[in-house]
Formats: structure tokens, C-alpha cells, sequence
């Protein structure tokens, strides 16, 4: 690229030139979805709706809020347990993330809100361009501390480019139901980022472990990420659910998920310590698996001691993957996966990738009611011989071409390169 | 018991043994209420609801998940201002609320939810969850330091068993008016809590005060604690009032009582110290008791002048407290409030409980129109030969038994006893 | 005034005297509003209300809590990147802002929802006198470091005053549109404080530089501030806007601004470094200037490219402002704006002035649709002969006003002045 000779005006000129291309794209593009707009009120009448609170806007903005507090608090000071990297994690982490989310307006709305000229927007979009935005962030985990800003920006790019695809296929194509984004967000985002950081391999990188130490401090700052992607994680799954019931019943399960995946992370940390004491990194993460592991089957029939298991392994699962699979993957398969977003994102993804197969092959009208399974895998629309066993296939199918997307895309990502280079911040 | 051989592995295995427990016990137990379950698209046509914004979810969410975030950053990081104990008023907090909310889910349910077969959870159950652990983390404020995890989860066991119990006692049979849990939660974790530390008394810790002392860092993190306490404290008090103006009028007294609670706690904090400076413990802690204080009656009618003089009452005792009070149990009752529990959550909720007697007595058709008297305080369903002055009676009565609970509570507790030992985080 | 002679009682009384004078006035003034009262029953009967969501508690209170953690976590903690007045920023935030609301609930309620008799305060009251502290703490951010607690409590009592009065011109005499208060808010608070910043001025503090210094840490606690002002930012400009559609408009535009803002801010700061480094007062603070900017049209069709386009001016120049103007402004007009308020909400507000009297004259009906365009700009009111261009030179008119009114103002509160004095927390 003709800037390459001049380092010290990328970041610059790479900020400015994507956000005047922005602007052009959102003017020729985007405009209000109907809800947003003043003439709204005619459609009120039109649709003969009572109450404003029949608005979109209304049923969705506490969930849309929360997201987006984990994505940019919850993301960005979860990495800040990296002494050495607090303001690169807090800091990059903002810049990717407030630029991908308008790019991921363009890319989500070409692909899913395009009446033909135009882009229309309403707060679903945006918590979209959120969700899209969160699978770059846990990227970025398996790439701290190896990635210049511009490098970041152009890794964004790419990214949501290809995440928006996968989730085309999956939700439109498939027709697969993934409301908490287990495969289209966590395992797609791990595997994506874990390719990167493959290519990234620095050897020298390998033995300045201090580098990569915590403080107390730097630790009590994680804890306030970990918390709030924690608490908030009820919101993440149930954020784009059909209202009413579909919501309400994928933060029960969420919130039941994760409260169990705390005791099986602090059992496994302290019984793999030597002596019983308790990782910090295993509570700063691992706790957090049962909400990833949750993600797919959020608003289904798992009911609540389903969750509690999916919690249970999924705790136990990531905190095994900090102690024995993130050394194995550094010293063998040469991946410095700097915050284990392989333990925390990439196996609790396939797990709930899993998880959603098996539990929509045995959805049935006991459980359901006719209605109620008619509208839960909007069966009404298209699918007209639909069974449980065929949806089943296709969840599995939609976690296998994720994983694919994630590796062909990464590599692709990694081959228009760039040097490896990353000035502090 | 078997695993007092091996400390080694007494977390890990009662982490698992728990969590095991749990899971066959919602197995059994713990299914979705109606308005969870896919069945409520059936439900809403029986009961001719017009909109899914009828569903319960939409009138608590943003409730629910600010009181999450009260339990788990809140109370976590008020803790935190001891240096010492950074790690595990955060981490503990974490462990204790988790596993607490699980069992929470199903003592309360066997007492308020049952329907003779299944436990039936919504969001309402999350968050009287979530207000069962509050009172836990109160009594924890009482113990940090002077408990090993296990401890903690056994204190946990038994003071959610308990607690569900007086709460079932004072709502159900007793009906008194406790929305913000002055009496149930605070004053009830506070001197639970405080039992359970006077028998733990260890008089080596009296000298290494320099384990409680703060740092500047610290005292930063607390006051993370502190606000978001103090900010989300209005949607505590409010969280499970009935709809539309209980709600509205339990935010804005609990607002006003707020505001005027931390004039009066600066006032005092100044005013005591030689030189007229600030004590940051104060600030931290005093400024809050507005919140418990406000807790009974929320959504009655004290008017917002009334909510004023309560936080104005509630600043100055809690403030007077840490300076007086605190040295003096220590050193003559040998009771060590690590966190000064008594004057954020003891005092403040007794003055919260008799608040309540008094604002109930006084009620009148005047006041709250013929219907809102009866809605307010659920005349119509038992109590036929209801009068002000027999609710406020009840009231009393309500805060006598949640402090005779408290404190017998907290002495089997601690004669089931278990060794005095706290290994460090 | 009297207790001039003994400085140690000077904030005791100070605060026992106006809490005591707020509660005698709210006892004699201030009641709940019908839809925070128990006669909301009754209402709803008359008014015909189908469900309890049309409580205005049920369109509000999402908001209102952002609203309320913006203004004491996130003005707050913003502060705090300096090393040395943490405590101050962070604990006198707190108080100025605890008594400024009751201020407000009054001066505000007077001038605006007063029946005669009482003023009857519900949710929205408690959102404008969180809107009016948030120009305090605006103020405060110039003048942090150089007032002592009690002289911070009479600039609150004039400034709440002050900004009321103002807020009346603004809204009701010129009928405009404000809803993110660019003119009401920031412009007016910036400019009033930067008038007692100028009276402040103390040369001695020109030279003393480390103590402005910020550390690492600190400034993680204040990324905490900007995350949280950053990310609750579109529940700002939203939060007292018309139901439905414009609630909905005001989200979209301040998302779009507020992330356009970041890259170009990122950008700049980058670019202005001779080492292409980035300046953590820049990320901290210019990334906010969109949502600053966009605050006068949040509601107003300016579509989201319009937004994008105010959020890339608004980056560029706060961060210049920063850079250039800062220095400037302390070298030659001895004007100290500690934390550089005036980058961030001064030009910032203006800009959201002028963009609010473009947007507005250039309204049609195309745009908003007949029904839209008289409910957005209230035309059935009173403005039978309204057009587009009058409201668009009313909007002119407010910013000067605002403008005018705070430069008096900080005037009139430096006469009553006291002396410079600032004891340490």
C-alpha cells in the first residue's frame, strides 16, 4: 500500500480516509428503518397500533444498552489483566470496535436490511453491529500485544466483511437458530483470531513471560470487564429473541448457565493448583464459558437444569483449556493465544454449537406447543416439511461452515499480511 | 465431616458436590412460568393480552439486571478498599453470589412458587434471587477476612435457608410491606453476619491493623462499589413493587432519601474528624444508608420530604456509627465488622423496619384514594378487618422476627463451626 | 457570611443548613406527580388506560439510569486521569451532585411543573435535574483543583439557579429543541465554568505541573468514566424525547456520532504527536465530543450520515482544541481548565448549536411528514405561523442566550467569590 513508506501517517491517514468512506456509504445508503421515523406516526395509524410502546425501540433498548457495555467496559477491561497491555486492550479495543460497528451497519444492512435502495436501520441493526463487532473483539484477545492499530483496522475489516457472510448463510441460507451467536460470534471470533495469531508466531515473544504478567491491580481492572460481561450476559442472549417468552426465557437459562460454570471454574482452578489456591485467570474467564456455551440454545426448550449442565461442563472445560491446551498450543502448534479466547470462546462456542443440534432434534409439541414450535423455528415461513431431526442438521451443519469460515478467512486475512509490528501504544 | 482430612481438596469437591446437587434438584423441581414458556403464545389469546409487552419481563429487565449489578460490582468492589482483601471481597462475593442465586432459586420457590408439582420461575424469581444473595454479601461484609471459601459456602446455605424462611414468614404470613428489603435483606444480613463474626473473634487480628488498612488505588476501586450501589439503589427498592405507580413512586423516594443521605454523611465525616477533613470509609458506606433506610417504605406514601428526613436521619446515625460504634463493639463486645456492616445495613434497616410501622399506621384514604389503599397493601385478598393501625403492628413484628432470626440463625451457624482458618486468596 | 471565622465547621454547616432548608421546602412544595401517586388507579379509569406500561415510569426509566451513572460514574471517574485529585474528582463529583439535584427537582420544578400549589415531580423531573448536575459537573471539570467543597456547593446553588432560569428561556419563551442539551447543558456549563476558572486563576498552580500528571492506573479509572459517558451517551440524548420514533432517531444518531467521533480523534491525536503516539487525554476526552455535538438535533432528521459527519468534525476539533487551544487559553487569557472543558463541551456544544439551527431550517415535509413535522417541532401548540427558517434563527437565538447567560453568571458567582482557597481531601 502507497502509505506503507511513511509509518508514522498510517494511523492518521487510515482513520480518516475509512471514516470519509463511511460517511459517503451511509449517505448514499442508510437512512431510518419506519420505527425510527417521523412518519411513523402514519404507520402507527396504519397498522392500527395503540401505543407507542409498540415500538421496536421499546421492547429492545435495555439489552441494546447492556451489549453494548460489554463490547466496549466488558471486552476492553477484561484484557486490561495484562499489566503490560492495559492501555493497548482498553484503548485499541474502543477503536476497533467504533469502527467496526459502522461498518457492520453497511455490511449486516447490504446483506439483511436492503429494501433495494436503501439501508434501514433501527435499534435491531444496531445491536447487530454490536454482536458482529464482539466476535472481532474476542479476535483481538488471541492477537494482543502482536498487532499494530492499523493492523487492527484492517483486520476489522476483513472480519466483519466475513462474519457478515457466515451469518448470512447460517441465519438466512440454514436458517439455523443461534440467538446468543455460539457459532456466528465466539467460535467463529476464536478461530478467525487464532489464525491470525498462528501467522503472527514470534518466537522472542515466546520468553518475555513478563510481559504478559498481571499485578493486583491490573487484575481488580480485569475483574470489572469479567463482572460486567458476566451480569450482562442474560442480555447478550436474549437481545434479538422473538419478544415476549423467547426473551424472557433466554435470560432464565443464561443466568442459570453461568452461575453454575462459577463453581466448576473455581472447583477445576483450585483443584489443579498445587496448592488448592485459585487463578485469577481462571476466575477472570472461565466463569464466563457458560454464557458462550449457552449462546445457541438460549430461547429453546433447555430448560433450566440444561443450562446448569451446559454451565457445569463448560466451566470445567475452559478452565482444563487455560491449564493444559494453551501451553500445548504455544509449544507445539506455535499459537500464543495471549488471553486463551481459544478456552473462553472456542471450545464453549462448539460446545454450544453442539448443544444447539441435539436440543432442536429433540424439540417436540409436548414441550413446545404447536404454535409455540411453529414460531421458535419460524417453521410457517419456508420450511414447510420441516422436522426436528432436519434442523438438528442443519444447527450442526451451520457450526462446521462457521469453523470453516473462521479458518479460510483468517489465513486469508493473514496472507495480505502486513509486517509483524506493533509499537506500544 | 469425610473431606475435613484433606483441606487440599475440600473447594474443589464442594464446589462439584454442590453444583451435582443443584442440577438433579432442578431436575426435579424447577421448570418455566407460563410467561417463560412457549406455551404463553396460548396463554396470551386465553387471557386476551393485546401486546407481548405484557409479559412480565418487560416491566422488570431493566430492574433486574440493575440489581444484578448491584450484587455482584457492587458489593464485590465496596469491599475492596482493604488492601488486603482485594481479591476476595471481589472473588469470594463472586463464588458466594453464585452458588447462592442457585440455591435461592429453589428455597424461595419451594416456599412462594410451588404449584404442588413444579417450582415455576420468571424474572420475578431472578431477582428475589439476586435480593437472597444481598443480604448473604451484607453478612459477609461482617466475616471478610476471618472465613476460608468452604466456610463461605456453608454460610451460604444456611443463611439463604433462613432467610427464605423469614421472608416467607414476614410477606406470606405476616404480609407486611418490605419491597426494598430493609428489614428482610439488610437488617437481617447485617446482624446475621454480625453473630456469625463474634463468634469468630480472633484477637491477633485486632493488632495487624495494617490489614485493614486502604490505599489510594483501593479506596478508587471501592468507590466503583459505592456508585454503582448508590446509583442502582432506586431500581433495588423498586424492583418488585406492584406496576405503574409503586414502581415510579419507589424510585423517586428512594432517589430524594439518597441524595440527602450523602449531605448529612459529609456533613458528620467532616465534623468528626480534628481537622475537618473527609474519611473516605464514610463516603464510601455512609452515604448509602439512605437506600436501606428507604427500604420498607418505598412505595408507600412518606411523600418525597418524608424519603428526605429518612436519608438526612440515615447519614447522620450510620456516619456516628463507624466512629463510635464500630471501635466499641470491637474492643468491649469483641465483635470485628470488618466492612462496618452494622452501620450500613444494621442500624440504617432498623430504622428502615420502624419507618415502615409508622408510614403504614398513618395511611389513610385520603392519602392513597379508596382503591389504592387497597391495592397498596392487598386488602382485598385475607384481610377483611384491616386497619393502618393493625398493618403497623404487623410491621413491627415483621422487624422483631427478621432480628430474632438473625441472631439465632447466626449462632447454630456458627456451632456447626468449622475450624477458624482463612487461607489468603 | 458568618461561620467565615471558623473554617473547620465551614462544610458541616454548610451542608446540615441547606439539607434541612431542601427538606423545608420540599415538604412544603414538592409532591408526586399523578402517575407516580396512588390515585394513578383511578386515572387510569378516566384516561382509559388499557395496561400499567403506560405509566411514563415504563418509557423513561432505562434511560434515566444511564442518565444517572453517566453523571456519577462517568463524570466522576473522567476526572480522575489526574494522579492527584482522584479523591476530589470522584468524592466531590459525588456531593456537588447529590445537592444539586434536590436543587434542581425544585428550581426546575417551579419554573416548570408547578400547579399552583405543589410541584408534582415524576421519572422526567428526575432526568432534568440529572441533565442540570450534569452542567455543574461540567463546570467543575474547569475548576477542579482550585475550590474547596463549600465554595463547590455555592457554585452548584447559583449554577442550578442559573441553568433553570436559562433552561426556561430556551425552552419556553423560544420554543427549541435541545434534547441532548448541546446549548442547554455543555455549552452553557463549559463557558460558565471557564468565567470562575478565569477569576480563579492562581499562577503558582501554572508551575506546578506534576501535579496534573496522571499515572497509569489513574488514567485506566478514567477510560472507566469515558467508557461509561461514551457508551450510555445515545440514553442522554434520548432520554426526554417525544415517545416512539424520536426516542428511537435521537439512539441511532448519537451510536453513529459518537463512533465516527472515535476514529477521528484517534486520528488527530495520532497525527499532532511527533512520534505518531496517541495521547490518552485525547482518547479519554475528544472520543466524547460527538455525543456533545449531536445533542441539539439528536431527535431532528439528520439522518445517520449527518450524524456521522457532526462526529467527524467534533473528533477533529476537540482534539485540537486540546492540543493548540488549551495552552493558549492558560498562557494568555489565564484561564486554568483543568481537565479541558472546554474542548469537550464548550466548542463542541456550539457546534451542536449551529447544527441544530442548519437541521432545523431546513425541516419539510417531505423529511418528517405532515403529522411528524408538527409533533417534532410542537407546532399545534402556539407556533401558528412557524416555518422552518423562524425555528432555525430561535435555535440561534438559544445558543447565544445560553452563551450570554453563563458568562454573566460565572461573573456574578465570582463576585460573591470567597477566597481561593483549596484544602486537600
Amino acid at each position: 500500500m502507497i502509505w506503507n513508506t511513511n509509518l508514522r501517517w498510517r494511523l492518521p491517514i487510515a482513520c480518516l480516509l475509512l471514516e470519509v468512506a463511511l460517511i459517503a456509504l451511509f449517505g448514499v445508503f442508510v437512512r431510518y428503518e419506519m420505527d425510527a421515523d417521523p412518519h411513523w406516526l402514519e404507520e402507527k395509524v396504519i397498522k392500527n397500533l395503540s401505543t407507542d410502546l409498540e415500538n421496536e425501540f421499546y421492547y429492545r433498548y435495555p439489552s441494546f444498552q447492556d451489549v453494548h457495555v460489554m463490547i466496549f467496559v466488558g471486552f476492553g477491561f477484561l484484557m486490561t489483566f495484562l499489566q503490560r497491555y492495559g492501555y493497548s486492550s482498553v484503548g485499541f479495543n474502543f477503536l476497533l470496535a467504533a469502527f467496526g460497528i459502522q461498518w457492520a451497519l453497511l455490511m449486516q444492512g447490504w446483506l439483511q436490511s436492503f429494501d433495494g435502495r436503501y439501508i434501514l436501520v433501527n435499534l435491531e441493526n444496531l445491536i447487530n453491529a454490536d454482536f458482529c463487532v464482539g466476535s472481532v473483539c474476542v479476535a483481538f484477545g488471541a492477537v494482543l500485544g502482536k498487532v499494530s492499530p492499523v493492523q487492527l483496522l484492517i483486520m476489522t475489516l476483513f472480519q466483519v466483511t466475513l462474519f457478515s457472510i457466515n451469518e448470512y448463510i447460517l441465519l438466512n441460507l440454514l436458517e439455523v437458530k443461534d440467538s446468543g451467536g455460539s457459532m456466528t460470534i465466539h467460535a467463529f471470533g476464536a478461530y478467525f483470531g487464532l489464525t491470525v495469531a498462528w501467522i503472527l508466531y514470534r518466537p522472542n515473544l515466546h520468553h518475555s513471560k513478563e510481559r504478559q504478567s498481571s499485578t493486583y491491580y491490573s487484575d481488580l481492572f480485569a475483574m470489572i470487564g469479567t463482572l460486567f460481561l458476566w451480569m450482562y450476559w442474560p442480555s447478550f442472549n436474549s437481545a434479538i429473541s422473538n419478544h415476549g417468552d423467547a426473551q424472557h426465557r433466554a435470560v432464565i437459562n443464561t443466568y442459570c448457565s453461568l452461575a453454575a460454570c462459577v463453581l466448576t471454574s473455581v472447583a477445576l482452578s483450585s483443584a489443579l493448583h498445587r496448592k488448592g489456591k485459585l487463578d485469577m485467570v481462571h476466575i477472570q474467564n472461565a466463569t464466563l464459558a457458560g454464557g458462550v456455551g449457552l449462546g445457541t440454545v438460549a430461547e429453546l426448550m433447555v430448560l433450566p437444569f440444561g443450562s446448569l449442565i451446559i454451565g457445569f461442563i463448560c466451566g470445567i472445560v475452559s478452565t482444563l483449556g487455560f491449564v493444559y491446551l494453551t501451553p500445548f498450543l504455544e509449544s507445539r502448534l506455535r499459537i500464543q493465544d495471549t488471553c486463551g479466547v481459544h478456552n473462553l470462546h472456542g471450545i464453549p462456542g462448539i460446545i454450544g454449537g453442539i448443544a444447539g443440534a441435539v436440543t432442536a432434534s429433540i424439540a417436540n409439541i409436548d414441550l413446545y406447543g404447536e404454535e409455540g414450535l411453529a414460531y421458535t423455528f419460524g417453521i410457517e415461513r419456508s420450511k414447510l416439511n420441516w422436522s426436528p431431526n432436519t434442523q438438528g442438521r442443519f444447527q450442526a451443519a451451520g457450526l462446521f461452515v462457521s469453523l470453516a469460515m473462521a479458518l479460510v478467512g483468517g489465513i486469508i486475512v493473514d496472507t495480505q499480511g502486513a509486517e509483524k509490528h506493533c509499537p506500544p501504544f
